[in-house]
């Protein structure tokens, strides 16, 4: 199975294209996706996964043996599997760019597309925008908590399968990380790629010291050494007295790394052990069940930790592993449409976001309204896809991480902090409210 | 980047192999994958993810472009580069069969092979075992709490990736699920599939009878009709107005679905409506946030619900979206390991896990043991890999499913309630208590 299979979708947008199909609606349907709103423990969201989304949208099509198996199911009539043999994306599709901070009920990716294809592809587009959007606006939390650490991504093994693995990686350095320890993540994306040595290296050696100059002799240029295998401030004392011998052999000692017991502890003794040794360069890394929160205590200490790996937390999005968000009709063949819903209603109609900053840089306002009218502020979603193809140049990972960290540092301060702050202003427009009420007068007429 | 690339792992396995490389270190390795401690709200987990290790395992290799990126990182130097281009995993996989119950401390799988190529599989062995374990432990907590309703996966869209979409979708059809909702995983791993209509397609049609009608007519073996999208029992009693016009036409409205609102309270005044209304016989399908919990509190209103929807909170095991697992060293070239970090020691050598049953069948404790040790009870470690090659036939998914559900079955009564019980004895036997001392006193000799 491809990662962009159009199989990758639930069986009821297969079963409402062969009413669609049928019944010959295939006007333009407008759909958009936001978040209800936010979880507990977080201040703002970050926009991620779009290139994901535009790649999928582009290379959209069944193959012979997708079409095989779905003409064998027995479910689907031959007209409709007629269609769907030639189906491809052909709307557009309008989103903020990734990297952007976005609010609840602001829709961050619109599609305009017939109305059969801009269904079909609801599952996968929420698929793709949802986790990255979840990794990039967790992650976002540890790189405001502790700007000037070296961040890492270490949540490979803990991830929900590969691919979770590989945008997580993607997903993080958009939000400020450093790099991933995942090899492939590197390959796919660029991404810098970070990685020392596990505990089963130091168990497999006949001494921990044995272990660590055998490692600096087979990797001279990545000498980071893990000390926690048995004892860790006996483990830097052997680090210590190895390093004369490395250094005449022309091999620096970069790095340590920490991975169990009171980090901010073992960081203070493991660094005066190093600064007594001459190792004062030396810099100390740390693991273990870190999150922002971990981050923000171990920062307030004042550990003496150069740099964090950062793992299942984040990569799992640990306090808050999903959001609430939707993928809804707005419009379809010209007319506004929304569901009411209990607890589910949605605002009908192409809409817009316009942000205002202050006279400091600092986000100070959002507003949603109507695509068209008029509104103070910047215009957040663009045009990205246009007739199915990817419109213009789209900007690279590395454009989308500076993006990212300019929107991160116009984030007023009581947003930056780990812990809940009142709410950021984002104001529904008397236009949107004056439409819905429309839609709700004409649907219960 | 295939689904098992040989780069998805972290970097520090191949800065490991280049030091074991060099010093010659091709000895025989033991790996165990065993789980520390139970999330707060788990008695027990269902292995999972065996399948997809002896895929990954058994194909193993590093693709010439893959060998080209890593020569062209500048990392590695010619030997190992020259190793990594011929590797194969050439290892015995020893595990319990998927749909085992398993508790703390007990390994669920071991590798036995040349210690390169046991290290470098670590990650994405841990990545499959982790999320699908992770998966059919949450699904069978809703299987056991209402073994009677069918129970559907509707999760892709909230999973963390295409990849966990399909493994969740298999992962809880392990564990007991009825099917999934994900088409693609009907298609790879031959699970049901089943799918209704979205809110969606009542809103582009110009009323919810004619969206209705349009629906039956295009799914007439497959009717259920989505009603809270206005008004839940204004809907309920149009179905009911619709369906002589459609049993006329050979038409049948198999079902409805609540999706918002309070769900038993809507169920009970539907099943009224179309009750009266003659359609005894059409069922009730709900969803919207529902996990264990929350069927659970159904089932005790004695809603009258035939099946649901089980989405988010399954795909991402929301309240526990991660397992405390490990992938540790037991041993190398004849000799036993273990680590002594802080909070994290592991017990050493290779181990067998035994489990004894009452006269009623039911699950009455297990030992950990040293493998070959005698020791009451049924051995759960079975060979499953022999030298890189699948032995043997395995399971199918059914059977797996079969096994599943009698292990569920043979849970005491306290452990299969989704509220924490006393934890289920597992005995570390006074062999392995023996050799972990030894262990320690050479280990600090």
């Amino acid at each position: 199975m491809t990662e962009n299979s159009a199989l990758l979708t639930d069986l009821y947008q297969l079963t409402m294209l062969q009413g669609y199909y049928e019944q010959g609606m295939e006007e333009t349907a407008v759909f958009e996706f936001f978040v209800r709103k936010l979880p507990e423990n977080r201040n703002y969201l970050v926009a991620a996964g779009l290139e994901q989304v535009l790649l999928y949208l582009q290379q959209l099509r069944f193959t012979p043996a997708e079409m095989a198996w779905l003409a064998d199911s027995g479910r689907f009539k031959p007209a409709m599997l007629d269609r769907l043999s030639g189906l491809t994306f052909t709307g557009d599709v309008h989103a903020m760019p990734e990297g952007t901070l976005f609010f609840p009920n602001e829709p961050i990716l619109r599609i305009t597309a017939p109305l059969p294809e801009a269904q079909l592809v609801e599952s996968r587009v929420i698929n793709l925008l949802h986790f990255q959007t979840l990794i990039a606006s967790k992650a976002a939390r540890s790189v405001l908590v502790a700007p000037d650490k070296l961040l890492v991504d270490f949540g490979m093994r803990r991830a929900h399968g590969s691919e979770a693995a590989l945008l997580a990686a993607r997903a993080s350095y958009l939000a400020g990380f450093a790099g991933s320890a995942t090899v492939a993540a590197g390959m796919q994306f660029g991404i810098p790629i970070f990685g020392t040595m596990a505990h089963s290296f130091v168990q497999t050696h006949v001494s921990e010291s044995r272990a660590f100059i055998d490692f600096a002799k087979a990797n001279p240029d990545n000498v980071v050494l893990l000390i926690d295998t048995y004892d860790t401030e006996a483990a830097a004392q052997k680090v210590v007295d190895l390093a004369a011998t490395l250094h005449a052999q022309g091999i620096k000692i970069k790095g340590v790394r920490l991975d169990s017991g009171d980090l901010a502890d073992h960081a203070r003794k493991v660094r005066a052990i190093l600064d007594r040794g001459g190792l004062g360069e030396t810099t100390i890394f740390a693991s273990g069940n870190i999150d922002e929160f971990k981050l923000a205590e171990l920062t307030a200490q004042h550990a003496p930790i150069d740099g964090f790996g950062i793992g299942t937390h984040m990569d799992t999005s640990a306090d808050a592993p999903y959001l609430d968000c939707a993928y809804k009709l707005q419009e379809y063949a010209g007319i506004a449409r929304r569901k009411r819903s209990e607890g589910k209603a949605t605002w009908p109609g192409r809409k817009q976001v316009y942000r205002r900053y202050d006279d400091n840089g600092l986000l100070c306002g959002d507003t949603v309204t109507l695509e068209g009218t008029p509104c103070a502020g910047q215009t957040l979603l663009q045009l990205t896809m246009k007739d199915g193809k990817i419109f213009d140049r789209q900007p690279t990972l590395t454009e989308a991480r500076d993006h990212a960290l300019r929107q991160l540092n116009s984030l007023p301060a009581p947003l930056r902090q780990p812990a809940k702050a009142p709410p950021y202003p984002v104001n529904i427009s008397a236009e949107l409210h004056a439409l819905a009420k429309i839609v709700d007068q004409r649907d219960t007429a």
